[in-house]
């Protein structure tokens, strides 16, 4: 059991560290909305704050006055009545509260939370933990959301300014890890087991029964993906989903999101600013229809989230991770560790799955607000294992379910490979 | 191995049966497209004619003449390129060819279809025959949509006509099956096995682990359905998926579709016309989405699509079924079957499961576009188990998986409940 | 003063001419509404009879029983509560009261308004006289309509069936008329005078004060405008009103209305089916954006309606017309008559003019709902004068003012231009 | 003619204008586009420095290099190719450069203008002039939008931010004038004469032919408006514009933009913050749709805006104007000039007149980009007269025309009656 100091420590060090995801920022930067998928930093940094002070100030003191009274509103993505979609959609039409005074509720909430830790009863510490750690994992997410939110509002002036300094930039090295590693299957035991903090939907454990199959050992590279563009992936409709050939049909996709062409030479929009297109890089920023479309043209298949998760756990993926936030290098790269089975499953892109997001067997959602949290979502979506360079060490898991709508690219997302034995 | 006279009879018998259901329409119901998931009656006649064409003679008959140059244009449903969407939507603004003419063509195909059975070599008869027998499957898919197609397109005039006069309404009998059944599960077998036609998406037959559950004896009822709206079960965000809430939200739905209210009295649109809500009846036209917090206001779930065939084929639902598209009584009913362990999984409304419409593991489309046909819509939608008042007898079967996109609800769509044992 | 016969006789003669105008039509025909502007033939049908049973049978007749309880519903465009734009865009989804219930009820109709007629007492008639007027030339507009709606109906199927057969075509003869005719303008008088029929727009007659100006003796043909394309017209922001840019972008517009690019050669989808472009032909199918985007690439101008009217009226332009509906020429042709001092200002095309539709000084609109009749429209529209190929002879005046929106384009729309003189 | 100095001054006196009416902004405001009408801030200050680099610098400075190679493209709103409605719509979209980055450059430009007409020699200072003139006049006019923009950037954020403190607002005294005035009309002098700026679409100075009228001799206040919304105004479809009532059913207008109720009692969004609505203040932000509704409503009409423009010049308007910029009171207030024959034509709101916007005979668009500027939008617009409480008064004259959309309510925007005599 962590002491108070501890807990306070553990504490500052993810609220910290959101902070500094926005401190190279323009003030301009924290306020705008350039599609409805994303969300204004403005908006992330009041939303975080207010998960702490909803879950914990306001359940653990009684007669707790909140910090402003309208805040609560305006900050509560979970505000749910008919006009929802609206609200979402016009996040980047308010510039008030200011970010500095976003900040400064920040501070207030901090600096509540610190005296609840510190002067609550025993009793209320073993209750108040638990929501606590939750809410700093929902606060490690939106570190990784406010990056690709960025990356997204950085691409809106044809200036292409940088989030970092290019010099900054740790390519990578090493070449690919080619080929497939056999996995036997069986009856295995999939989703969360032990003590550590898990998501509501990494639960109940539970027994899936798997065929033999492959998995790449590494991720789909650009090189490989230009293939697929320039032998016609986005003309071919047999290659694709009906729902997904819509999409690209509406939307004009012609590669993946971010990609560029001047004067013949391939670019990519990176948190460094414009950049020539890396073959060996991972490919990242594709959607799920894409990612399927890719692999059917190769003849092989994406994964199930549960071949992933066993593969991940029987080759010990953890222990070989490749870029992730820590690393504080925000573009996928190549790279190869020669002790792991199967390179990179853990870090650099998130992988699409072909498993539709749904409630492990015996699943049911918490009771009250944070319990909705995450099962209302089991619809629509593909789940997606692994994370990436935006994802905090301390946030991943072999067990890991991130999931999203199969049109959405905005985030680190890439493609690893499966076939049947 | 049935008899060129016998094959023939079977393909007259099932052309028939669709020219049969469009025989009390009036021409002018054959042309419109009330919404984009309608298709104009005269747009199926002529593209089920297109498929024999396109299919069997146009690959069987070598210097093939079509029977006219631009109906494989129109009638095409796979024709993929950009503009398919637009295309869809805009079936319900082609006025030629008449009806007329495309019931000629339909004719034309028959007399070709016929001798090409009678006179062609038995190897080809070999080949060509799983085509024609796809082809009458498909033949009887359509005979289920030109159903709620017609219910979507009588429901246009404020007039409410009868597509049957009311008086041919049987409305059934019996009390309703209270109660639950409970399954042990295990390691079962699940998908097509045998000789019999089925789908590509009922194979490969594989074995998939249930723990034990319960599976409620009868169908939700109007009855019991009203109770959840007049609960708030359309305001209480708590009850619904995220997507489900939106969608409910933007098309501000209170109700099933079809569901009218006039001097306080509830009433429904049926295919005998605007019709008094019958509480004992079955709830029809839900989507998932309001299956799904109906379940979940209940405090139970939706089943699997593999509790489902399970449930059905170890209770041997198949010989106790509800109402079939040969009852010639297009309204679902009331009405139990006792020696039936749990009553009508098949007929009567097709039940949504929670199971995203996805690959059986070791699932490969097969070659051509014929291949393509189901694959291609593993994305985004629910599999529903069953059939209905519209669904032909010889069509369904304890492993046919029909699957929807979950917003959907012109379809006789409704709700069977389970729980974990 | 007419008769009561001869009354009878002209009402018959118009009713019967709407019959005519459809008679080549397939049942299909009448109920597609391939787009908003577009209503379906029987919807056109139905509203005629009910302008007549509503405005003169229910208020001339005590007690009057209507002949069908959901018709004044169903075919009243003047309903306009909130739903009205969607009612509006639902008429192609409507199957009910059939094509043949439609002509029952006109000729119900009909048969009463006869008895009417013959039966009451002076003074009735008196009064319905002037409304029943109104009714014929109403139903004569909606007869031009029909013809517009017809040829866009026609246009969906890519079989481009021809309304009238193409041989029946009279193509015209004669060179056009080069040059320009001077008007010395002064205080004119504008605005309908006299006894006859006129729509309360054309009132109160005023003056207004004309600069001299010049005005082109001859439409624009289809090879000008050709020039006008193939010099990049609509390509060159700098030629378009800021407004007619956006539309113009958004829907793609290359070229008028209805012209078809086929292996090099250029078409245009007349109600003679597909035909070839015929450069001598009057333009047609233009926008108001296009018809001044032209006469800005031209180095002119449009005319203002009252410099038409002046033109008109001062010329003689009634005594020369060209081609109008009796001519059963259903597409805008060469030819000249030499007598004429400015050719073809009646018939032919609706010539675009540069006057916002807005009401005359002094105007008041009538009370009652015939009188919101004109008046509602005027804002956004630009006024059209002279009638074209669609327009009945007895229907067209110097003095009449049509109005659309500059948008449209499937009327028969052309272009005149003019210049200060 | 003014010297060099005198020249400078000027030109130095309307740039800081623009920064002071920015002045008390947060960096947040400068950035936002909460709807597509909007320009942020920061837009409107680059765009107005980009126009004097453009038209002046870079045309009378060979050899010119730009500020920033970009800002050309960012900054210009003329740039009208297929995505112009996109480029507008995303404005909002865009941080950098940033608002410093920003005043850097107009500070710059202004250094750079400044240097040119110390320097330049005569016969440029004689080209120069009338376009630093125009410029000057550009900015006035987006000091205008600015002030209207800012205020619907303010009514984003529930917190209803004060532009200004309300402490400083000055409500106005007197009561209203009631009464009417006749004017006789006649052959009317109408459009800019003299020596003083004007825009190209105040001439050529020509005769209307007036009939004689009666102007109200004040503004339309609250109370009067709110009598007719509480009659049931925006119920009563016949008050209406056909397009006016679809306009106000598709956004579900209730009364005028701005206008909240809460607890029973009425407010309006002001830039003083949410504040009591005053009943004797001018009516404000009404579109033309709404302005015509109510002038039906009462009985009487809109004036044409030559009628507006003889009143105004023959009772010498301009001698007793009404709130202008100038007097730092952003919001409409009441109060009389007793020695005003009609009362605030100048100042306080825009006067929807029923003109729709066109050019004057004889009318021609001068040469280059500079000359599009108004003649491109003169269609669907409605002319508005005599400035508002944002208009600078050095701007506003008798025959100055603003124009907008009828729909458009974000301007201060009111209503003066007028009827035939």
């Amino acid at each position: 059991v962590p002491s108070r100091a501890e807990i306070i420590e553990q504490y500052k060090a993810v609220r910290y560290a959101t902070e500094g995801i926005c401190a190279s920022l323009e003030v301009e930067d924290f306020v705008v909305q350039p599609h409805e998928d994303v969300s204004p930093p403005r908006w992330h940094l009041g939303h975080l704050a207010w998960f702490f002070e909803n879950f914990v100030l306001k359940r653990f003191i009684s007669g707790y006055e909140p910090v402003h009274p309208h805040y609560s509103f305006l900050f509560n993505s979970y505000y749910n009545l008919v006009g929802d979609r609206t609200v979402r959609a016009t996040r980047g039409h308010h510039t008030r509260p200011t970010v500095h005074q976003v900040m400064q509720y920040r501070a207030e909430v901090d600096a509540r939370i610190t005296r609840l830790i510190e002067s609550c009863d025993d009793t209320t510490l073993l209750h108040l933990s638990p929501i606590l750690e939750t809410g700093l994992h929902h606060e490690q997410q939106h570190q990784e959301l406010l990056l690709a939110d960025i990356k997204a509002i950085l691409h809106q002036p044809p200036l292409f300014p940088a989030y970092v300094d290019g010099s900054r930039l740790q390519p990578g090295q090493g070449s690919r890890h080619e080929g497939w590693t056999r996995l036997e299957g069986g009856n295995i035991e999939i989703g969360h087991a032990g003590d550590g903090f898990a998501f509501d939907n990494e639960s109940p454990r539970h027994t899936q029964l798997l065929r033999p199959f492959k998995l790449a050992n590494d991720l789909i590279s650009n090189a490989e993906y230009l293939a697929f563009t320039e032998d016609g992936g986005y003309r071919r409709p047999e290659l694709w989903l009906s729902d997904g050939w819509d999409v690209a049909a509406a939307r004009r996709w012609e590669s993946p999101l971010y990609w560029h062409t001047r004067a013949g030479a391939r670019f990519t929009h990176t948190l460094y600013g414009l950049r020539e297109l890396m073959p060996e890089e991972p490919v990242c920023h594709v959607s799920y229809y894409e990612a399927d479309a890719f692999a059917r043209w190769a003849g092989k298949r994406l994964p199930t989230e549960f071949e992933w998760e066993h593969a991940a756990v029987s080759t010990g993926a953890m222990d070989h991770p490749g870029t992730l936030a820590e690393d504080w290098n925000y573009q996928p790269r190549r790279g190869r560790d020669l002790n792991a089975r199967i390179s990179r499953m853990i870090g650099e892109v998130w992988e699409w799955t072909s498993s539709a997001y749904a409630p492990y067997p015996g699943y049911r959602a918490p009771e009250g607000a944070i319990g909705e949290y995450n099962g209302k979502f089991m619809v629509n979506q593909m789940v997606l294992r692994g994370g990436s360079v935006a994802t905090p060490a301390q946030h991943i898991r072999a067990t890991y379910r991130n999931f999203w709508h199969p049109d959405k690219r905005w985030q680190f997302t890439g493609i690893r490979l499966a076939e049947d034995a």
